[in-house]
């Protein structure tokens, strides 16, 4: 039994404002809870089923956090997924802190990003093929919500990310490319990407917003061979990231 | 205003059972119509907003079809989409005809794709890069569900597909590789994978099958930079068909 208190806290989390208000999000399902006990996050309480307990004792046992063993049902009526038989946490958000690239370092820039999934799928790509940083407009998602940290299966715990007006930050950070993701530009199959830079990529209905565009320095598309008019944007972040790091080994002589 | 008798029949469908018994799906939203109208499939009923069928009266006329002018809020008391402000439409579904890799084709093959987003989002990708046939397990999801029809932005109309049992399909059918996408294998970035095939993709939790498995002759895999545990099945399809088409065009030597 969860306390009516605790459950109208966790509930409240649904909701940005509140999440902003109160410094804190939820991370739901095995992966996502198991991925956090492994991560320096802070938790402040932990929700869990005792099936799950009982198979991950030794890990839940050293977080020395709160530990309320509690039903699916329960998890179910306070959390945001449909089933959720293990654990759900409540955790303490990280302050929104300046990241830049390194000079030997892509970087995702995400420009407007409206949809929680998206940016979930975006942030388990991003880990996937080693990116580190994400750097996010003020209209992206917010990488709190229940719906990213679900879709983002674990990789939030290890991808960071900046939120900032992306034209004053480009204009005085950026050093080095930045490809911008357009139906027309230089081929992903063909262009050397270099070592370094910032991959932006644009909105989901509207693409990359004119004032963002203007900082672009090197536009790159994804060759079609066929008649879909466009690609979604998880999809085509997932491409350029490959062929990225593809040219990249191919370099270095590693294939 | 829709009959009380319309609303149920479009209502029915939302379910695989009475799509199956009475031979019809939905089509939902402006793209999805637009792209209907200019394909093959023969619609039984459109069912339009006042804006839509003005912004499109030269094509919606063409049809000859029964033509009914509804409210976006009829649209979503009977459809499935939570907002549709411009059309829906009844049509016939088509045959499950068999369907075979041309000598210098490559086909997908899907075993046991669970999610209907993720059935509708490789329609799409398929459609992107010119893959024209899907093979899919008889347990994969119904591509007429109206979430898969959603989700493949149209590309339902240009990509073809046949349900079977895949262990006796592939021992029958199929002539060259059979690629199997595993988290072992040759990496799509250094293999050659000739000008024909077969592609097959496994299950969104379990991947592929053991009795698949076996037929499967070329296991590949994407290469990992980072520490993601997995890719989601859509992102997967995408980075191998781009693989693929970039094999093939720098083989051809049209850079």
């Amino acid at each position: 039994m969860i306390s009516k208190s605790l459950s109208k806290y966790i509930q409240s989390l649904h909701q940005k404002k509140y999440r902003q208000e109160l410094g804190a999000f939820l991370v739901e399902g095995a992966i996502n809870v198991l991925e956090l006990c492994a991560s320096d996050y802070q938790i402040e309480v932990l929700l869990v089923t005792e099936p799950f307990y009982k198979e991950n004792a030794l890990l839940l046992d050293k977080q020395r956090v709160r530990l309320e063993m509690v039903s699916a049902d329960d998890l179910k009526r306070v959390g945001s997924l449909v089933v959720n038989d293990s654990a759900l946490a409540v955790v303490k958000t990280k302050e929104n802190r300046f990241l830049v690239a390194d000079p030997d370092e892509f970087v995702l820039v995400l420009d407007d990003i409206r949809d929680p999934g998206n940016l979930g799928t975006i942030l388990r790509i991003a880990d996937w093929y080693g990116i580190r940083k994400l750097i996010c407009s003020l209209s992206t998602a917010d990488v709190y919500n229940p719906k990213v940290i679900s879709a983002s299966k674990g990789s939030f715990t290890r991808v960071a990310w900046y939120y900032c007006d992306l034209k004053t930050y480009l204009a005085e950070q950026a050093q080095g490319p930045v490809y911008g993701a357009f139906l027309d530009g230089a081929s992903v199959h063909s262009l050397d990407f270099g070592t370094a830079g910032y991959i932006v990529m644009g909105n989901e209905a509207n693409g990359i917003s004119v004032e963002v565009e203007e900082l672009v320095s090197q536009r790159i598309t994804i060759p079609r061979f066929g008649e879909a008019e466009s690609l979604n944007v998880g999809i085509a972040t997932a491409i350029i990231c490959d062929n990225l790091r593809r040219v990249e080994t191919s370099r270095e002589g590693i294939k």
